[in-house]
């Protein structure tokens, strides 16, 4: 198979997107993670003067290999958006930034409430000082989620509840919080998009703590069994990282988007116990068993998750393009071909 | 006038609060300062075995006057709550926690969020720590704030959106979180108390930024002219600390509670010109004039707030009775008694 594009189907074609990015010089924070190294390859094809910081922080998903192939078509900076003068200094070159910094871990969040607190909220309040010192004309796209509402029932839409269950819901919601205090006093423009499940291409892999997708296209990939608390029949929105990376951009360039909140979301909800036998049958290794909830997990545990996703349709034209079979093919071929730069024997668990 | 009782008329003809707080080990956090000195004294009344932890931070209202008279009837710790080890010490003895840890000001909050963070996050992430390890039977009644709804129209009810308009807001939301999330995850039993502007004895009057309220009888005291920002038609509810300590108590004894926000409220919404004028009647000097809202407050000006308090009435059994001139007439009594101990002319601003 061919890996999918870096630029997202659904921008590619479109020339106010090109236009818009085109030698426009971009900040992407935490852009050698996950979500951020592959905006931040979309914005290369795109051609902005893409400059990517990240603290490259050893618990978080900053590795060098997400933009080894890109490295001299951006700057790169590694380091901390907490150090207030460095920050003061970076963003006075851009009215365009991605704010992709962000600690996913529900589990590290309750056993340290305290370092999930410092990644997802005082990062923030750093860059967004250094903002409104320097440039209050700036637009921030925040990649918010949906441990923001908690336990759902139904299709959730932007209006539903605020009512996170764990550390890590807390404190995302405080940290968009913060960006929209601040786009009120200070004039910022902000959007935020809460994302569901996201997978694909340049997850960290080191652990099954930041997201059980990840994990299974590791076990599956390894020959072990995928273990699935409580029967796996929990539903999940998945989207391909592709997919967020056009909602990302599409926000980016929308005025009617400032100010806005647009819950990302899938066509078809999908049982965790559908997702583990999908990549197990693109492995063609790995297999799948049931085993009971741990109880330490259970009480932080949302259940299902269906999002609405039918505002960023209207308001961004923005909709999930890749299916899981494609979506699920194309991350575990990469990983396949590249496990050695994201998982290695020695820290298995 | 007599001054108001240290025991709230609401609680101290009821024979289950006494019998509840006798001889009960009781932590108050903050509690050296506005709030938490009203609410210790009150518990010292009931007989409880008060502990009392305080920074004593100049910053923020903790005042050794506030318990001079009752210091031989309580034990007071110094200390600060984000000591871990002290912590992990300190709230083995208790199952009785009024966390009345927090910074107040608006503006402060805008002008350094990472310390209003520090004081509204951080403090309860180290106390809830403590107690999840070594009292999961704890009950906790925690302070929140009618600032977690931000702006709001016609009567607000525990119900309405969490949308805070300033950094504070945002901090005290994540705060109040904080404490369901631990209640859910660790069995700790938490009551929310989203208080109003509250008055009354022993509120710091070192600057204006803590409180208008309490900034108006200074001024009145003082002679000085009180300037209503934007004519001062914006309503409040208000309530004297005496009732909001009763609310506090019934809350802390109330199984009803446990899990439960309460919104506080008054019977009547006053507008600030409205509690100027009556300060300045009791007070018999200072003046009232009218300017411009200054436009770096305009932003985090919240307007009207009425908040319903029905919850509470049918739960708690709670309701306001210390109607405004009285209460004004008790809190300019105390203050003309003991300016000097709660401000000094050096340090005027």
């Amino acid at each position: 198979m061919t890996a999918l594009p870096a630029i997202p189907e659904l921008v590619a074609g479109r020339d106010d997107m090109r236009a818009f990015f085109a030698d426009r010089p971009v900040l992407v924070t935490g852009g050698a993670g996950f979500i951020g190294s592959n905006l931040a390859r979309a914005l290369v094809g795109l051609g902005a003067k893409v400059t990517v910081l990240d603290s490259m922080s050893p618990s978080y998903g900053g590795n060098a290999f997400n933009l080894h192939d890109v490295v001299g078509e951006l700057r790169f900076i590694e380091g901390d958006i907490c150090d207030a003068r460095e920050t003061n200094q970076l963003v006075r070159d851009f009215d365009c930034v991605f704010n992709m910094i962000g600690q996913v871990s529900h589990v590290d969040s309750m056993e340290d409430p305290l370092t999930d607190l410092r990644t997802n909220v005082v990062t923030h309040v750093h860059l967004l000082e250094g903002l409104r010192k320097h440039r209050p004309d700036a637009k921030i796209v925040f990649a918010g989620t949906r441990g923001q509402y908690g336990r759902t029932e139904g299709l959730v839409d932007e209006s539903a509840r605020i009512a996170p269950i764990d550390v890590n819901g807390v404190n995302k919601h405080a940290g968009e919080s913060y960006h929209f205090v601040y786009a009120r006093a200070y004039g910022l423009r902000v959007t935020s998009l809460r994302l569901t499940n996201t997978y694909g291409p340049r997850h960290t892999m080191r652990t099954a703590r930041q997201g059980v997708f990840a994990w299974f296209v590791r076990q599956a990939l390894d020959g072990q069994e995928i273990r699935l608390f409580g029967g796996g029949d929990q539903l999940r929105d998945c989207n391909h990282v592709s997919d967020v990376v056009a909602a990302l951009l599409l926000a980016m360039v929308s005025p009617a988007a400032d100010g806005e909140v647009f819950n990302l979301g899938s066509k078809q909800p999908i049982s965790l116990a559908e997702i583990a036998s999908t990549i197990v049958t693109q492995a063609g290794t790995g297999s799948v068993t049931k085993v009971p909830y741990p109880p330490h997990l259970k009480s932080i545990e949302i259940g299902d998750y269906v999002g609405d996703y039918t505002k960023a349709q209207r308001v961004l034209d923005w909709q999930p393009r890749i299916e899981l079979a494609p979506g699920v093919s194309d991350t575990v071929e990469f990983y396949r071909a590249h496990r050695d730069h994201y998982w290695t024997r020695e820290i298995y668990p």
